[in-house]
């Protein structure tokens, strides 16, 4: 039994987004065959941190100009390149953020083509924008669908030939993840057991888990429970921050299988010399079976979220601290 | 009087960086007449985050695709466009950052052309590089020749007219940023005397400003003061780290003049309703002689860094620790 999981209802959402599986190549080929020289993934907080991995990816793969931008930002700023040869792809679970739906508008109005991943068809992004593909309400993280955008965008430009397998593999998540929560369930309790009253933890990760650090950071620890972070990438925790660590720091390391994990290696082998509270959560401790050796690396942000997801509800538990109380955010008007 | 400021050497110094006009130029003509499709701008730490405001100039202005890495992960992702058409640039205090040593290596194992700034023309860096451009030693920050550096070339492809009087205008930097340090001064003195036993500082800053925002929390109150601190792009603060906000938390807000001033000022308005310990350090308080009012919001950073050089001063002062001290830093191996 896990705590405040509801199993159904988190298989059928992972489903329903594996599920847009068609409907993200019929996309993604049309996309190509018009032509077009740069991909824009643009988000606020969260959904921007969640397309740090597909620029990732790309950067190593490919030569499309293919790049993640705040939302707010790209509207006053602006991008150079952004125009008619643009597609600017956004992700939202309620289909409601504010900098969204304006980036949305100023995206169009560059010409841009614009897409959308959302759980509420009638919502503003959705209805805004020119292709909005739809899973299941609340259904998060977005991962999986763009994993298989940059997956076939890729494969299409002939710059991944792993593709159809990944794609294949992924109709198997929903189970996968299943049995990862499951067996993420008492290392979570433990480790928020452990971790009651501590008001400061050190997070560390990086390659395509950088940006679930920043997210778990920003979005779970300071916003839904208010605790004190940094967080830092792995190849920049040399370059400042591990004068913090001290022998009781929490020290909470983000652990994947892609080409990165030496780097994370590092930080966490320094950080056992200083802190006797090192915390990594390794993707590598779990079997996701039906998946292949060489995709495990690009499945770490889903996998991470699974496992962090059941920290977060026992650090709920422990903390008697809701993860749903806001003493700011939609409560005071700014 | 400054504490601990040596004007002779900073004057020194800035005039070296801005001396190296023609230099720079003439590399950038070179280039730009050779033919080049790409622009990593590689650091580790602080000179990584000093790339960040010439990445995100040359995305507002121009269609080339410039880009700043960090130098570990680099060597260990990749980048698919990174070869014989890219230019790598590098900064170094010391010339010997041992991460842009191996990047540049690497870079040069692709087929880049490499170039460093640096102040010590034999040190590693500037040895293996192909183009070492050298000013005075210690000189920092690098934000003189990266502008010079990007300008040209902007101007080049004829995405930056203003250049030439830009240029021409840095000649008296040296002068312009005494006095910003000299009115800094009893700021500074004020800001450290009344921060003496801040443990926690939230730091804020967005656009060509969030890179010296991530510089300063990591780089100067984490490594140099070993105080915790976190930091959040203006765009995204509203996403997120607001929650951690109470009445006595300090906040620091790097304002400059550029085009996301808005968004700086979004978090200044919400972060004044809560805390009573908002502190702005904002560029439009200095006067910039000579600098004409189109340029102010370039050189945010460098003035900025300027002012907040002489906070650091003040705070070693108060806390009586030094910023020379590190704990781990080339005291451990590793």
């Amino acid at each position: 039994m896990m705590l405040g999981f509801n199993e159904p209802e988190f298989s059928a959402q992972v489903a329903s987004a594996v599920a847009l599986r068609p409907q993200i190549e019929e996309l993604v080929d049309r996309l190509v065959d018009e032509g077009f020289d740069q991909v824009l993934l643009v988000g606020a907080g969260g959904t921007y941190a969640q397309m740090w991995p597909y620029e990732h990816l790309a950067r190593r793969l490919s030569t499309l100009d293919v790049r993640a931008a705040i939302a707010a930002e790209l509207i006053v700023s602006g991008d150079a390149r952004l125009g008619e040869r643009t597609v600017a792809v956004f992700t939202s679970v309620s289909g409601t953020t504010d900098d969204s739906v304006r980036a949305i508008e100023y995206c169009k109005s560059k010409g841009a083509y614009t897409v959308a991943f959302t759980g509420y068809p009638e919502s503003p992004i959705a209805t805004k924008v020119d292709a909005a593909l739809v899973s299941q309400p609340k259904t998060w993280p977005f991962d999986m669908q763009l994993l298989l955008f940059t997956g076939r965008l890729l494969a299409r430009r002939g710059e991944f030939d792993g593709y159809e397998k990944l794609a294949g593999e992924l109709a198997g998540l929903p189970g996968v993840l299943v049995d990862v929560a499951r067996q993420a369930e008492p290392v979570a309790a433990a480790f928020a057991d452990a971790h009651k009253d501590n008001d400061f933890h050190f997070l560390i990760g990086g390659g395509n888990l950088w940006g679930f650090t920043y997210l778990y950071s920003m979005c779970i620890l300071e916003e839904m429970q208010w605790l004190r972070t940094t967080r830092v990438h792995s190849a920049e925790f040399f370059h400042g921050s591990l004068e913090l660590l001290e022998e009781d720091t929490s020290v909470i390391l983000f652990q994947g299988e892609d080409e990165t994990r030496p780097l994370t290696d590092r930080a966490e082998a320094f950080a056992r010399r200083v802190s006797k509270d090192v915390t990594v959560f390794d993707t590598r401790d779990y079997p996701l079976t039906g998946i292949s050796p060489e995709f495990r690396g690009l499945l770490g942000p889903v996998v991470l979220d699974t496992v962090m997801s059941r920290v977060s509800k026992h650090l709920e538990r422990v903390r008697d601290h809701s993860l749903d109380l806001r003493r700011y955010y939609r409560v005071m008007d700014y």
